[in-house]
């Protein structure tokens, strides 16, 4: 197959190196077998590959400024992106075209994240943070993780691993999603339209989903005040998960205690946004689910996994659907 | 065994009351059986209960304040703290009365504060909080648990509940105490006179032994110079242990990247002091150790093991050495 990868311009920690290449090709083996590859990072290197190129793999930002163009014999697109909401509608894919993303990519860091930000929850950090800002020594006693009711919305890569410390550490977890299928770490899973029966029994929310249409504002004011007084929110799904304003009035009147947010609406969070002074709420600027480090070896472990099993007749696994959104 | 309980006169979250008590004792069973209890607030109760009291039970600083007094019949003093710096010399102790505290109690809280402060450093949340503060929105890339250096001083309970997690998570980490036995969490350990041996190989140091002639000031300027540049610190023991002004020196000069301090000297943190602002310091005013739930329940289960071994002539496993210091 013929493979173009395109870097951006000017991030040399998320370039696709030949090495990394080599490396990744080496450890999927005959996956990565009998293909030719192109490197480029400009207009023009893409210009020069696109007419013969069978595979694209890039950065989603990076694919959509030179997608749509004429690309005869593009059968793959490989975005090395989990969350592909700002890609739809989909009619920019080339025709006869699939995409891919990398899911699965951010599912160990984003597990992490997940963990810290309920720990920072159960032991009332965001608030010890604001009366820090203020200079105000005031006790504030949390608790043990065991037995707190934690409730995770969306049990893909990330929800799942948030799901699965949070069962490690005894806290009971329960599952959002779009079809309630069981999960190994969760006590009870439910639909997405029955989100409004477990609020009130949820301790601490996870946002986890991808945005869609389905999901975009599902924790709306209405829903925030489903929650027990007193709850916590995190969030490392996508900001327009969240009614935002609802969310920072929520804060403002102590009935969300604390959030632990990863994403917002929209990003970066303008200077000036009462974001920045919402008491309680701590600000991670979008960098939850990625560790630099192993971002790009994984990213390229999921395509060459793709790859495999397009050859085997099989639909990849991280396919995208262009209906479903993700 | 007659036993007085001196309760604090106006904190109900940290009272002994007698249904706490029985259900302690039922689930002691036989080292609880056959005493006789009473319980008091004033010095009044005190001075009522001390001639024939046998054992005594209370906070630390509640007792102090009415020892030493003539307690003939006196054989042991049960302090529901585990740190007894602020105790020492033990000359107050009435003669033939052994010293117990409930170390063992904080084990569980404090191991889930000690990762949670640990995945911290790792995602970067002090310096995020630290930009929020200043309502800038920065990348900063944090990386995965595994394979990072964690340096635990002291593994008693709290520090080795914080050793354990971190190994689960792929950390890799090395003890430091006293005596340089073996710990299961622990890939090594050392003794507190080889630490400066280990301090150039941390990325994150945690600080979770008792305060003593021994420890007062072990963090050091010099030792802090030691770390590598970008290194992390989390402090679960006591303030005294670390040289404070150079600790915040280091944050200001990026030598330390963050640090999550649960103590102080003093505390609490006067108005105006240099912590409150120092950047990448996140300050928890001495509440990561303690669950009120569940603390004064364990606090009386090691109790009665102490009446327990006591009474089967072994040493209690939380009798302290006026010696040692803890």
């Amino acid at each position: 197959m013929r493979i173009h990868v395109q870097n951006p311009p000017d991030d040399p920690a998320f370039t696709v190196t030949p090495a990394l290449w080599d490396a990744a090709a080496a450890r999927a083996g005959a996956a990565a077998a009998g293909h030719t590859v192109s490197f480029g990072t400009t207009r023009a290197d893409f210009a020069a590959a696109i007419p013969t190129a069978e595979a694209l793999v890039g950065d989603k930002d990076v694919l959509r400024a030179l997608l749509p163009a004429p690309a005869p014999r593009l059968r793959v697109v490989f975005v090395a992106n989990a969350g592909v909401d700002n890609l739809a509608p989909f009619d920019w894919l080339p025709p006869g075209a699939i995409l891919l993303n990398n899911r699965g990519t951010h599912a160990e860091k984003a597990g992490e994240f997940g963990l810290m930000a309920l720990l920072m929850l159960l032991n009332g950090i965001p608030a010890m943070v604001t009366d820090q800002r203020a200079g105000v020594w005031r006790k504030r006693w949390g608790g043990l993780a065991a037995g707190r009711a934690v409730t995770v919305v969306g049990l893909g890569a990330l929800g799942g691993a948030v799901a699965g410390h949070a069962m490690r550490l005894g806290m009971v977890v329960t599952g959002v999603r779009a079809h309630p299928a069981p999960h190994p770490a969760c006590a009870a899973v439910v639909g997405t339209d029955a989100i409004d029966s477990v609020l009130p029994g949820t301790d601490f929310l996870v946002l986890a989903c991808p945005l869609t249409q389905a999901t975009r504002g599902l924790l709306d004011r209405r829903r925030i005040g489903l929650l027990p007084r007193g709850a916590g929110v995190v969030n490392i799904g996508r900001g327009g998960l969240v009614e935002q304003a609802a969310l920072c009035d929520a804060l403002d009147a102590g009935q969300v205690s604390g959030a632990v947010l990863d994403v917002f609406d929209p990003e970066p969070v303008p200077p000036g946004d009462r974001i920045w002074t919402t008491p309680n709420l701590i600000v991670s600027p979008h960098t939850a689910a990625d560790d630099p480090a192993s971002y790009l070896p994984r990213s390229l472990d999921i395509f060459f996994a793709g790859l495999g099993a397009l050859a085997a007749g099989r639909d990849p696994a991280t396919r995208v659907d262009p209906a479903r959104g993700y």
